[in-house]
């Protein structure tokens, strides 16, 4: 017995700290648990009562003569530490605490809470909460009702996590109103030991549970979570996560080193962890139901295998009653990444032998205002038979002819033929309700306009190319990992946290960067004689450990084509730097040769604590903060994760073959995100680094680190 | 009278086509009307029947032995034009024909409307439809439900304008299961006479109308359309307006012979109109509710005056029972272009004094999940009354000690001392449903999820802004309008659709841009001599008719510094071009001075039938494509219109001073797009054009065409 099963499924349950007292927790929850019809044995625990809403009490866990699975407990802080401990000599196998005073208040909730966690795990029991609204259960077997909600929601087939205590009531208010339901429903608060990968693994594994909805306000798992949910939505059994993530507008961005971390935030690490495991994000609520009611439908296979209606392709079917919301749902459809499909002459020519001379042929088919259920039946059998067509959405508008009921039982028998996903938008709540519940009761989602049938399509077909993306082999890529810590080791050892150029190319050409020739030269001729052996065109560059920003100190000349210029350019800059600041300490003039032309890329990173590195790939230069066309990553990640993310920006665009532009070496570019990836995993002391720009060449031509920032961090 | 009271406040009605038979079109729309407790007086018109629904019918509407304000038609097209004839002779003074099979169906159905168009307007009867739902007016002293919906909605002080007869009913369903009321409704179907903007200015002068929503497919006027609307959302006494468009995303970009042609598309003239008439547009009909009801709040002045709720800045406070919801609504707020407001000390003393220990006291304030009534009125009072507070957002989420009704008598208690907008969220549907009743039965709007009320009040305050929007006096600009006129016209007898770079910088010269001086050299030695008097360096393209893409034939070389290079460069260009293309006739080889450094920006115009020249600005170059940072507007366009559209691009940012750039010259920048307003506007023969890029240099510094492209037509 998964020990999860304890909380979910408990033979006996006992509230510690049940009340006599109505609209106290401890008497509501049991007055739930007890009203809801649970199909255990029910024991309330209170040292002051005989009985409970009748039933006899026991005055400590002890003392109930019976084994008990689950022990809810409703107690202040202390005395839910002694109830655990009882609890736990008792052989409970879960624990939900339910009330608040612990980690959230301050320090001496925290230390309690840790002593609980600790004796939980010690004795190998689960524990959720503290400070959570509880768990339901709603399935025949079990029927618990183990929370403060006194409304028990309907069985179904979707499990439901939520972080906050708050949102579980009216979420489980809106599901009431809308038919929704639920196969498990729990609020993990403050998640000392249960969180949601646990439950996302549990869920995964239960058979009731055939899409999982979280609502979430922060992770404290990061590449782990990644790796266990890209199993979860894309393994052998994939189960669909749909989350909705608070705190998506962070605070401004706080000062940071590098374009990376400034643009970087924590809304830019959870959508990279979403992305990454395959978990799609919804907007609001509303959509949360919406996109869950449609990944719940399913079909039968001719051997009663049942399985789940996704579709193979983006060319959807629209068949409708009314022209208005047939345009909404083809706006919808394309700007949710479909297409409207393109009927073949045979699906036509049946169109055109069962529908009026009125109808309209062409996707979307207008059945005309005044269709009855055999219109609809004729129309959307023939365009789901179309093998240009991989799915379809019936509108209904009622009007005078309408027959709801009627359209929703020819829309089932359609759908019991095919494995595509038929979506229906039946437009009002009162009129068509007897075709809405049909529909509903049989498990098709029905929605109120077309606009959220359409986005839902969308949703399906981006989880079913998640489904079946390709998998290239990895990237065979070895790096001089010793030479880079000795560079990063000595200057950590020197004081110096902001790596300059000689030494962040050096790191750098370590993880197979190709990067420019640069040299130090302490004078003026030198210098010429390091342009003369390195090849004109050459760069300049001001070196001191006080000047930073060299361009502001005029200490930066591009293209010096001869050592004259070299010479005068030496005398210049160093002139510069000293007027800019007369105590600045000058190392000398880097001499660089000048890059081949190329497009200006960004590649960079941040540090997050628990997530780790995240990187950070973009348009750059200065287009970089204003267009701000960059993707994000967190690392780990090969060279699969590395192709989605350099083609995930706009201006990709331009990296092939644009408007005559040659193509560029997008090949390299996969490779070296890869390479940056293993760089910052391999040396936890770069805290955050941009290469702006690199330069990315032609196909087949490289590309080159034009410049670099590297700032260290002894990490604690 | 205005004629269209007599559509929606007639004092008697006749319904021409009155039915006996349940089921049809001409029972149902009679029923409703008599069911519906219609105010006036109602006939029956049907030759065939002594009564319909006992009430004694006449055989034509001639019959009718009083006068007739509204007929409605329910009859075929040929008979629905008899019909009308008869009613015009009756002197009714407005018609809605509901019946469909006019225009919509082809050919012969177009005339038939067209016929009786003229005939109504010479009548001066004002005509609703055909192919139509209907007119419903809810208030207490009409109560007509001239529809064939059997719902009829509750008074409210919202009027619906809807293009789609099918969304409609969906839309009274939704509606009831929102309590949301309506003062007018109307489907207007084919708008043979009767169109959105004579309703817009009949609704703004309806007292009972507070805010007007529309359903649009299509408009078909365009500058007079924003002219009249941008004086009813923000004249004297301005009404907002709300629209949903559907037809969002159009196919995909058409063949255009210009960047601006490529990029524009029905989509963007839309979006023009609707901002530059202060229209707000929603993405879907829940939104359209929910900002709906927002904008229907009101406060009353101490001397008894009704006003509304529009917050003077967008500084919102949230007060909230959960933490989780009030994270959602943050983010909302900060997404939506709002922020958070700061307390004063004393706001917080205030709190601080009223709240237990645990709650926050900084914005959201947090009163905690057991709060009761008493601390929501406490601590609303006391954010309301700070200054730096512009309205607020309450959040209530039913948890064990929460009072839905008494809280919300005590925000109403509140609301009552201030103007301030306050938006509430009652989470839950059932459990707080005392508390929501309350409040909108008291014209408080009430959501589900807080990112609603934070939507929302992002859509007040952006209405407050188009409200106060200053107004900088115009240019005074003089152009050369004949000079261009003599340009184009010379073009057009030639056959030259395709301006080129001489005829192109003429016309744009006489609009007071800043061309590169240009000249034809017909040998290498001529080049070389106009090259010495304009200055070097220079830049070369060929001239042909025959050559469009003058790079691809390798006609273009730049930066030429001296007469030598000049010279040389005549030669290659002309070799290049005969190798290119045998039998391109060469007129020579222009030779343009190069432009100084600036950012490339891209200025255009493409026309569109009805609406008129459509202009656009957009970070030009390459990027133009890519990023596709580009605003539209319809000409004509003027001082303070110009600013806005230049100001609304990311990459505005580059020209205000970024990272040490120089600053641009971004009056200059307003000037040109009125003139180039002006221009479209003074030759229609303009067909399509782009300036790209234009180099906007630095502030003082001016603008410069560095290449153009104009394409003409002769107008029809």
């Amino acid at each position: 017995m998964d020990k999860l099963d304890a909380i979910f499924s408990p033979s006996s349950v006992a509230v510690v700290g049940a009340s006599t007292t109505p609209g106290k927790v401890g008497h509501d929850i049991f007055a739930n648990i007890l009203r809801g019809n649970y199909q255990g044995v029910l024991y309330p625990v209170n040292p002051g009562a005989r009985s409970v809403l009748s039933v006899p009490a026991y005055p400590s866990i002890e003392a109930v003569p019976d084994e008990v699975d689950l022990a809810m407990i409703i107690l202040p802080p202390k005395r839910a530490l002694n109830a655990i401990e009882e609890s736990i000599e008792k052989g409970v196998k879960g624990v939900v605490i339910v009330s608040a005073g612990f980690r959230e208040v301050g320090d001496e909730g925290r230390k309690i809470e840790d002593r609980i966690v600790a004796m939980c795990r010690e004795a190998g029991v689960r524990l959720v909460g503290p400070n959570c609204l509880g768990v339901i259960n709603p399935m025949d077997d079990v029927r618990l009702n183990a929370s403060f909600s006194t409304r028990m929601p309907e069985p179904g087939q979707i499990s439901f996590i939520s972080q906050s205590g708050a949102l579980c009531t009216a979420v489980l208010d809106f599901a009431a109103d809308r038919d929704f339901g639920f196969s498990k429903f729990i609020s993990i608060g403050n998640k000392a030991d249960v969180d949601e990968l646990d439950l996302l693994r549990y869920f995964h594994e239960d058979m009731d549970t055939r899409v999982i909805m979280i609502y979430l306000e922060e992770l404290r798992r990061g590449p782990e979570f990644i790796e266990a949910v890209k199993e979860i939505t894309s393994g052998s059994r994939p189960t669909p996560v749909m989350v909705i993530k608070s705190g998506r507008t962070g605070p401004g961005a706080k000062a940071a080193a590098s374009h990376t971390g400034a643009l970087a935030g924590s809304e830019a690490v959870y959508d990279s962890i979403f992305q990454q495991s395959g978990i799609i994000r919804v907007a609001s609520i509303d959509e949360l139901f919406d996109f869950a009611s449609a990944f719940a439908t399913k079909s039968e296979t001719s051997l009663g295998k049942v399985r789940r209606r996704i579709p193979t392709g983006n060319r959807v079917a629209i068949v409708t009653n009314a022209g208005g919301p047939g345009i909404v749902a083809t706006d919808m459809t394309i700007s949710s990444g479909l297409q409207l499909a393109k009927f073949s002459d045979e699906t036509i020519e049946v169109l055109d032998s069962h529908l009026p001379d009125t109808a309209n042929l062409n996707n979307p088919v207008d059945v005309i205002g005044d269709a009855s259920q055999d219109r609809y039946e004729h129309a959307l059998a023939a365009v789901i038979r179309d093998e240009g067509v991989d799915g379809a959405l019936v509108i209904l508008t009622p009007q005078s002819m309408t027959n709801a009921l009627g359209t929703a039982e020819a829309i089932v028998r359609v759908a019991n033929r095919t494995h595509k996903p038929i979506l229906c938008c039946f437009m009002g709540i009162i009129d068509v309700s007897p075709g809405v519940k049909y529909l509903q009761e049989r498990g098709y989602p029905v929605f109120r306009f077309p606009e959220q049938a359409a986005k839902a399509f969308g949703a399906l077909y981006k989880y079913s190319q998640w489904l079946s993306r390709q998998h290239l082999a990895q990237f065979d890529l070895t790096h001089d990992k010793e030479r880079a810590g000795d560079v990063i080791r000595d200057c950590l050892e020197k004081g110096k946290t902001h790596l300059g150029e000689l030494e962040g190319n050096a790191v750098l050409e370590s993880y197979g960067f190709t990067v420019l020739p640069t040299r130090l030269a302490e004078n003026r001729d030198e210098a010429a004689d390091l342009a003369q052996e390195m090849g004109f065109p050459v760069v300049m560059k001001i070196s001191s450990g006080q000047i930073l920003h060299k361009s502001d100190a005029g200490g930066v000349k591009l293209k010096l084509a001869d050592a004259e210029a070299v010479r005068d350019a030496f005398d210049e800059i160093v002139e510069n730097a000293k007027n800019f600041k007369s105590d600045a300490v000058i190392d000398g003039v880097l001499v660089q040769k000048m890059a081949g032309p190329g497009d200006e890329v960004i590649l960079g990173c941040t540090r997050y604590p628990v997530f780790g590195p995240l990187l950070m790939f973009g348009y750059g230069g200065v287009f970089v903060e204003v267009f701000q066309d960059v993707a994000f990553r967190l690392a780990p990640i090969k060279r699969n994760e590395a192709r989605r993310m350099t083609r995930s920006i706009k201006g990709y665009k331009l990296f092939t073959g644009f408007r005559g532009r040659p193509e560029a070496d997008t090949d390299i570019l996969e490779r070296l995100v890869v390479s940056l990836s293993d760089m910052v995993m391999d040396h936890p002391e770069i805290s955050e680094m941009d290469i702006n720009p690199l330069l990315l060449h032609e196909k087949g031509k490289g590309a080159t680190v034009a410049d670099c920032r590297i700032i260290l961090k002894q990490p604690e």
